[in-house]
């Protein structure tokens, strides 16, 4: 997820970037202007927060993880934690967001490039959607089966895992071994392509290997011969 | 998992069979003779207390379920509970075992049907794995990424889900596409097969049409080319 895999242009940031310039907004409530972090780490007292959550959700559990702990860890008092961030569905939510938004960013991205293959796209996708869903030090995609997360809180997470998937369905329908698959056969491949990328969770094993080779499996998935494999990786 | 895709002989004990004749034993305590059920239910005490879990745990979540709800919802007090299971972790652990020793006892059999093509056996194994994960009213698989199931009393679910891993590794590893492959190679493609099955928890959608593709694309990861495929399908 952002937090860990990809660092903020400038440095340091861990959390920054989350859903920007994306419309799954989070309703974030801010009721004085942002203090500086504590020195050591660089974060914004916010980024300090969602690291805390990151760590604290996945170890002890979300329902166990207190706001009292949360603001601990993050170097805060309880009260102080209520002017960064609304509470801890409110954490939840950036952070499940994280684990989607770069990728979503990345295919919105890709689908406007044309001129390459699409099964090239759809590699790439994969490659960086596994890499993303593997790195860092927390497994963020552990919290996607909290039942708490069928909230309407979290409809933004929703709405961007459904938008994610479908990029995944069109780029797989423009490959040339779905080409001629009627809609419910390509629905199908597309849910066991997802199935499989969001599936790394479980396995949760991180490697350029192991990202590498999980675009392989689904390029296999789509239909694409092994012969062609090679031509359509891209670094 | 077993509670519900796979009734008991005999007809109505939804948890009946879970874990017999396998090595992942689970400590339960029993007080005294087990009592019967509600008659409307014909379940015992302890297959109404999996029930309630199974209910509960996927739907409140494990840490916010009291050992009080459950009972409540097994029609019980809950100082009885404990004369049928040593509480919530006993529950917890049971099911999860549940959603594996039927696919390890599957693996066993086909391991020594050797008669068969090595793609069918894999085929099938996946086909019912994946039927086992996604049937039943509750996502019990959500339950993999509790933080809680990293405690000892976990070891004979990590047992179990470790032994049908390496039995599709050694399945895999007998395919005609995979025999030439080094260890690490087949370890990495054994890893993303299984990331496939276990993924499906995640697409959270059950048909007979989806198991089946399920497992096409399973032999697809192993590198079983399309025209093979048919030949390889059973039942």
């Amino acid at each position: 997820m952002a937090l860990a895999v990809r660092p903020a242009p400038g440095g340091g940031g861990a959390a920054a970037g989350l859903c920007d310039d994306l419309s799954v907004s989070t309703s974030r409530r801010v009721g004085r202007p942002r203090a500086q972090g504590r020195p050591e780490s660089g974060l914004s007292p916010r980024e300090e927060l969602l690291a805390a959550a990151a760590e604290l959700f996945t170890t002890r559990g979300y329902t166990a993880t207190t706001t009292r702990a949360l603001a601990e860890r993050a170097g805060m008092r309880q009260a102080s934690m209520y002017h960064y961030v609304g509470g801890k569905e409110d954490l939840l939510a950036d952070l499940l967001e994280g684990t989607v938004t770069p990728s979503l960013r990345l295919a919105r991205s890709l689908a406007a490039d044309e001129g390459r293959p699409a099964g090239a796209r759809l590699w790439e996708l994969c490659r960086s959607d596994a890499e993303l869903l593997c790195s860092g030090p927390h497994n963020l995609g552990a919290l996607y089966l909290l039942p708490e997360v069928a909230a309407p809180r979290f409809a933004g997470f929703h709405r961007a895992r459904a938008e994610l998937k479908d990029a995944y369905a069109r780029l797989l329908a423009a490959t040339a071994p779905c080409a001629g698959l009627a809609a419910d056969a390509l629905a199908l491949r597309a849910d066991l392509l997802f199935a499989l990328i969001e599936g790394l969770i479980l396995a949760n094993r991180s490697s350029p290997d192991f990202t590498a080779a999980a675009a392989d499996a689904a390029l296999r998935i789509a239909g694409v011969p092994e012969a062609d494999l090679p031509a359509l990786r891209t670094s």
